[in-house]
Parts: C-alpha cells; sequence; structure tokens
C-alpha cells in the first residue's frame, strides 16, 4: 500500500468512527493477529518446555528458588508489548518448571504424571471458555457431564442416580452433607438449623479433614461430628485404619442417648493417609437400621471402581446414598475433575440447591429445561469438567483406566518389597491401595532408643 | 536397527521385567511421542477451528444442533488409537463450535470475547496441572496470588487485607457469608447454629440468586434472607434496582424486634439484570451504626474499580468488609477467575477456615508456613486462578484492562442510543453500567393495550 492510499485510508476511517465517551467503538478491539501468533508461540515453548519433557527423567524436577522473587513483581500501568508479553511466557514457564508436576519422578500425594487426552480436552476448554449452568449455552458439554455421570453411576452399581461436577473432593462432600441434611429435614432449606436439635454426622477417625470444614461451613458444627475409631492403634505394622461397625454402632447410640439428631455417616474409601477402605457393607447395616444417609468419600478411593481386579476393595459402594469420586487423582483427567453422585433419581439434587432464578432459568424455555443443571449447583458459571475425563475415557476405553489403576497399585506392592529389604526403612503397614507409609530412619537413629525423643527426631526427617 | 538386533532387545527386555500382579512395572507406561504428537496437532486445530476464527463476524456463532446426539454416544472397553482419539478431538471441536463463545458476536450474561493473554496463562496451568493449597508443591502460583491480591485490595483503596481466589461468586459470597458469621460469634465453628437465636442478613430484592443459595448451604435459611426494597417499581423506566438504605435500616429494626441476630449486609455493586450498584457509603453508615458486617457482592461490578473514569460507581466500597470481584467477567480473565478479598488481616480467614489437617499443614516445615492457603480454603487442591490474571494484567497493563472496561460500557451507551432511534424498542431504563435492559415489541404487539395479555405475549417474545 502507497503512503498517500494508507493517509487516506485513515482519514476515512476517522471520519466513520462512532466516538462515545471517548471511545472509538469501531476502531480495533485487539489486534487479534498479534494475538493469534502469540498463543501460538506459547503453544510451541508449552509444547518444548512442559509437554516434550514429560517423560525426561534426566530433566530436574525441582530447580533453584532463586529466581521466585522476580517474578510476582508488581503489576503496572503501562501497556505491555506483545514481544514483551511473549518473553514473560518463556521465563514463566522456566521458572514454574521449578516445581514440574508432569515429570515422571514427581509424585503428589493423591497424582503424578501427564494424561494427553484429557489435557487436550482442557486446551479445547480453554479455548471456548465454556459455563455449563444452562443448555442453551453448553449444550454439548451438558449433554457429555450427562452420559460421564450415568457411567460413573454405573460403576458403582446403581441403577439410576443423578450427580454433578463440582471444584473438589471437599466441595463434594460438602454438597453430600447438605443433600442428607436436606433428606432428613427438609425445612432446614428455608428455616435454618437455629432452634433445631443438633444435627450429628459419624465418620472415621481416619477421614479427609473436610469433613470438619464442612461442619463448620454447613453451620453443623465441627464439634458434631463423631469421630469413630478405627481399627489398631497409630503406631501398630498391622494398623488398617478402617472404621470398626461396632464403635459406629456406639457413637450412634450416644448421640441418640444425648437427644442429638443424627442424619448422616461418611464412610471413606481409600484415606487421604493410610489408603484405607472402610467396610461399606457393614456400615450400610448400621444406616439401614437407623435410617441414616450413607456417603462414601471415595474422592480417592473411587477409581478402583474401574479395575475388575481392585474393585472389591469398595464392596458394597452400591448401598450408598451418594458417593464422592475424583477423576483428577488416580485416572490424571487433570486438577478439577470432581464428581457427587447420588442414588436419588427423584430430582433430590435440584429440590435441595434450586433458587429458582428468573433471569436464568426460566420454566417456559425453548427446550427440556431439565438439561439445565444450574439449579442443582451451589456455583452459577461452572467448567465442563466432566468433559475432559470423557475425552480421556473415549481415548484410552476402560481397559486403559484399568491398566492405570492396576499398574499404580502394581508399583505400590513392588515399592513395600523393596522397603522391606532396605536397611533403615521401616513399614508402616502392608498397603491394600497406592498408599505406601513408611519411615525413612537415618543411620544416627537407627540404634536410639524407641521413645519420644526418637518418634520426635524422626518426625524432623519426614518434614525436612 | 536390524531385525536380529531388534528382537535381541526385545528378549532382553522381556528378560528384565519387572512383574508383579500381572503388570509389567518397568514396560512403557504410555507412548510419549505419539502423546506428545497428537497434542501438538490437535494445539493446531484448536488454532485453526478456534483461536484463528475468534475475531471473524462471517463465522458461525450457532451452528445446526442435529450433530449433537451423536457425541456424548457410551464409554466402551475397546482402547482406541491415537489416531481415533485425534480425530474425536476433530468433530468435537467443530461440534462445539456450535455455541462459539470467543465468536464476536457471542454475548453472554456477563461475559464475551477472548483473551489471547490470559488464555496462554491458562494453557501453561493446564499443562502444569498444578494446586495451590501448600507453597512447597506450588510455590510461584502462591506468590502471584497474594501479588494480584495485594493489587486488587489496592484498587478496593483498604491499606491491608487478605483473600483467596475460589470456584465462583457463588462461593465467594459464601466465603464471606460464614467469615461474617465467624465475627459475629467464632463458638458456630466448633457448635454448629443449634440452639441459638436466628441468624439475619440483608440484601436487595436484586441481589445474585447466591445470596439464598448460601444462606442455605450454610445452614442460615433462605428465610433468614431479608430482602431490601429497591428503588422505584418494576416496570418503571426511571428504576435503578438499588437498594434503598432507608428500607435496609427498617429490616434491621424489624430483625431486632424479632429478638434475632442480624450479623450482616450484603450489597450489591452491579446487580445481575440490571447493572445497578447499591450506595455502598450509606450502607456503610447503617453497618457500623448497627455493627454489621457489610459485604460487597461485586462480581460483576468490581471491573469498574479498574476504570478511573467509571469507578465513582463504587463509591464507598473502601468501607465493606468483604469484597467479591470476578476478573472473568468484564476483563475477560476465562471462567474461573474470582477473588474474594477481606479487609481483615488478622488471620480471620485461616482462624475461620482452618482444619489443620496434620499430613498437609506442618508447622515445622522449612519455610514461612504463612504461605500455605490450604487452611484459608474451603477446598483441598485448588486451581492457580489467579495467574491468567495476573499474566494478561503484566501484558496489557492497568490501562489495557481500564481500556476494556470503558470500551464495556461505551457501547452499552451506543446501543441505548440506537434503541432510542428504533421502532419497536422500548428501553427499560437508563443503564449505568454495561446492562442494556430492553423490550423488543413485535409488530404484533405495538397497538396492543398494555395488560397481563400483552404482558404475557411480549415474555413470550424475549425467552423464543
Amino acid at each position: 500500500m502507497e503512503a498517500s492510499t494508507c493517509k487516506q485510508d485513515l482519514l476515512q476511517k476517522k471520519k466513520n468512527a462512532v466516538l462515545v465517551d471517548g471511545v472509538i467503538l469501531n476502531g480495533p478491539i485487539t489486534d487479534s493477529k498479534a494475538g493469534g501468533k502469540f498463543v501460538e508461540e506459547a503453544c510451541k515453548i508449552i509444547m518444548e518446555e512442559i509437554i516434550q519433557k514429560a517423560d525426561d527423567v534426566t530433566e530436574k524436577l525441582a530447580s533453584s528458588l532463586l529466581v521466585y522473587p522476580m517474578y510476582p513483581s508488581l503489576v503496572n500501568r503501562d501497556q505491555h508489548s506483545v514481544e514483551r508479553a511473549s518473553s514473560h511466557v518463556h521465563s514463566v514457564t522456566a521458572c514454574f518448571s521449578s516445581i514440574f508436576s508432569d515429570h515422571p519422578r514427581f509424585f503428589n500425594q493423591l497424582y503424578a504424571g501427564i494424561d494427553y487426552y484429557s489435557l487436550v480436552a482442557r486446551f479445547i476448554t480453554e479455548a471456548l471458555n465454556p459455563s455449563v449452568y444452562t443448555y442453551e449455552v453448553s449444550p454439548v458439554f451438558l449433554l457429555v457431564e450427562e452420559a460421564v455421570i450415568k457411567k460413573m453411576i454405573e460403576f458403582i452399581g446403581w441403577e439410576e442416580g443423578d450427580g454433578i461436577f463440582n471444584p473438589g473432593g471437599s466441595v463434594s462432600n460438602m454438597y453430600a452433607m447438605n443433600l442428607a441434611r436436606y433428606k432428613f429435614c427438609p425445612e432446614i432449606k428455608e428455616k435454618g438449623l437455629s432452634g433445631l436439635p443438633r444435627l450429628v454426622l459419624f465418620t472415621s477417625e481416619e477421614c479427609h479433614y473436610s469433613m470438619k470444614k464442612a461442619a463448620s461451613f454447613l453451620g453443623i458444627g465441627t464439634e458434631n461430628v463423631y469421630f469413630v475409631k478405627t481399627d489398631e492403634s497409630f503406631k501398630s505394622v498391622s494398623r488398617r485404619g478402617k472404621m470398626i461397625p461396632e464403635e459406629l454402632e456406639k457413637q450412634v447410640q450416644r448421640a441418640r442417648n444425648e437427644g442429638s439428631a443424627p442424619f448422616l455417616v461418611c464412610a471413606t474409601a481409600g484415606t487421604t493417609v493410610l489408603g484405607a477402605f472402610d467396610p461399606l457393607d457393614k456400615i450400610a447395616d448400621i444406616c439401614e437400621k437407623h435410617d441414616l444417609w450413607l456417603h462414601v468419600d471415595a474422592s480417592w478411593g473411587g477409581s478402583a471402581l474401574i479395575s475388575r481386579k481392585h474393585c472389591r476393595l469398595l464392596h458394597g459402594i452400591q448401598r450408598a446414598d451418594s458417593v464422592a469420586w475424583n477423576p483428577h487423582k488416580m485416572l490424571l483427567a487433570g486438577i478439577q475433575c470432581c464428581a457427587l453422585l447420588v442414588k436419588d433419581n427423584s430430582d433430590l439434587l435440584k429440590k435441595c440447591y434450586s433458587a429458582k432464578a428468573a433471569y436464568l432459568f426460566q420454566q417456559d424455555k425453548f427446550y427440556d429445561v431439565s438439561y439445565d443443571t444450574g439449579d442443582k449447583s451451589i456455583q452459577c458459571s461452572r467448567r465442563p469438567d466432566a468433559f475432559k475425563f470423557w475425552l480421556m475415557w473415549k481415548a484410552l476405553g476402560t481397559t486403559g483406566l484399568e491398566e492405570r489403576v492396576n499398574r499404580a497399585l502394581a508399583l505400590a506392592r513392588y515399592l513395600v518389597e523393596e522397603i522391606k529389604k532396605r536397611e533403615g526403612f521401616q513399614l508402616l503397614l502392608e498397603p491394600e491401595y497406592a498408599n505406601v507409609c513408611f519411615w525413612y530412619i537415618p543411620p544416627s537413629l537407627r540404634k536410639m532408643e524407641n521413645g519420644p525423643e526418637f518418634w520426635q527426631k524422626l518426625h524432623q526427617v519426614s518434614v525436612t
């Protein structure tokens, strides 16, 4: 383009400009070409610096922390150029790889490794930026969520049910607690807990800490979580950490004698520390006898349902009223991917959670509004977390997921045998899941007497 | 490699195989080369089918729904090949673009358009899959969160404060409600609400529906949300939808007379439907007088704080005790990106939310454990949502974000003027924010008398 044409063009544009409050409305919003290029280049860096290094054990798992203070420097008024932002991506990626969670030797408490399919699904949903409250804005993502929930329910062993993906196992447990309360006394939704007898729930002393958080958040109070003893004492090698059904029965009786109102038992399938599975069948008997809601926190252990070899760990789960299950843990669907599943199929979730906002959930839409999930949720905007699990499941098949579970448990088995052979290592218990609990006893402590000082020093070893 | 060497190699491998429970532990876990290639190809498709089409008005915003039923078909046992999975990505993307939320003409209730920087940040965090509960697993993401919260607090006008990114405006409001309750009576955390007087909170009749959800979830009860009248009646053109301070005063008195316990006022800065801003200064006066926690739900309106021109809409916000603000709305940081900000700097968040899980939040770690945020949160695993806002802010500068806000409001202004000129359109009120509320009256209704039948028919027009 020649200079004169260019100038004419600019003048023409200026003439046609729609100016409101000092903003040219028909001017460029954003340089979409440069933006696209930036994304493209960033994708290359992400590929080279993260994805392609994910199988390389020679890469550093944790690099120096010294670079950190440079980063979260203050945001300032100046607009940086695209080039400048691109260089940020470079440094940020390099910096973040200091804790490289995709590294073959990175082991979080409950996840490790990378799944390429769920990753692609996450890229797709990030690029599309949908929200799944109504069918009209996210039709396919909602159908996918429905399909995945149906399939998960099948693995639990229910004939029908309902469910919702939500932001974590802790939140899933809150959902279940509130649902059990609603079932116990629907008026609480409107009237609240004031003036009512004390509601009491039961869970094992090895349960996830979210039980206490949930009881406090929901206004029930942490003191009204009655912790049930688990089998064997803390430092015994044979300890399993499973809820003792007879102790549960005792606690329920205690609550009844106190005049409080027991409403819920939260069993755990795969405790966080020991990987213990509560005896669901026996617990279900007690729940039936006392008419208590049975919730199973299978956030961690639920994935074993996929394995024909290991699903027996959750024997009896089909008797639960609700189940929390996080595919983002052992199945590697990526944080966050968590479902609360509910056996009830009479729209209990919707009855319990609805607020019936007129601007969003009109009942006279042009489609079947039962597809709108917003009134089943404590959220309004909600991420399509089911989609990454769906694509991964599609790609790997159930056998692929099953292999993932079987492999994790076989690795744990192998580690146990190695620990037994190795001097200075002491196994805490024979695991039944992927948690391997052991002490490393450094040479300086190996001859020390087993007493408070020994344990204090040993604890120091594990936290540093 | 020759065939014989290859065979030898395989035999050698077989000989060295570590076999546990039928799983070859040192065999390949996943084909990382094929996986990497799959991600690379998927990135190309995402670039071509989504990112590069984001500025093209000629693209379809909503394509036929007919293809849907093909998709969420059942997951089956077979393992699909990488090629097969790749073709899924093709079809899924094509299918999802049926609601193409990046399209220049896609307008959600509260967001529209694409931001390239936050998108890249999202790709990075998805690829790294971190969780931000402790500093040791996510040091930089936590520092970034701290820096962003500090900056947001500066825009609110507080000298200090605290905060946490969480999964949505609704959840932010729940956080605030629980925090206000804790401040009002810390014992509720342990004891629960049973036996206590009725706790009562106040919010405008135009507030977000999450207030009712929160009151129900937290065991307070929806009936204990006292709705305060807003100015002008529903169908008046001059209606603004702002909370009337005198009416708030009356409701507080009513609650006191009833013997219940008022503890919280939730003002709204940017109501969902009308975009109204409650008069914060006057409401703060009442809160001070009655010793009530003031929470401002600025999930939608908070972004105006970034604009020197429009921040006056939130005049008085510095007097609030807590603020919910979602950068995923007008600022386009991508769903989900929501902060709850708290004026208190005495660790109230941590005191209120801590469960002190021994396995995660040891107090004797090798670093300053005040960086661990897990005990400020209702979640355990948590996404690094602050990071995308940080990178976007870094790249665009405050001026870039400011332009985004100014432009949105100028566009609303322009639309209002066009509506006034156009036959068959009736403006509901002069907007002060980006919400433009109007009726489209089709020719068949234009001569009809204003009565119940007219409104019923008009309503039908807007939902179909």
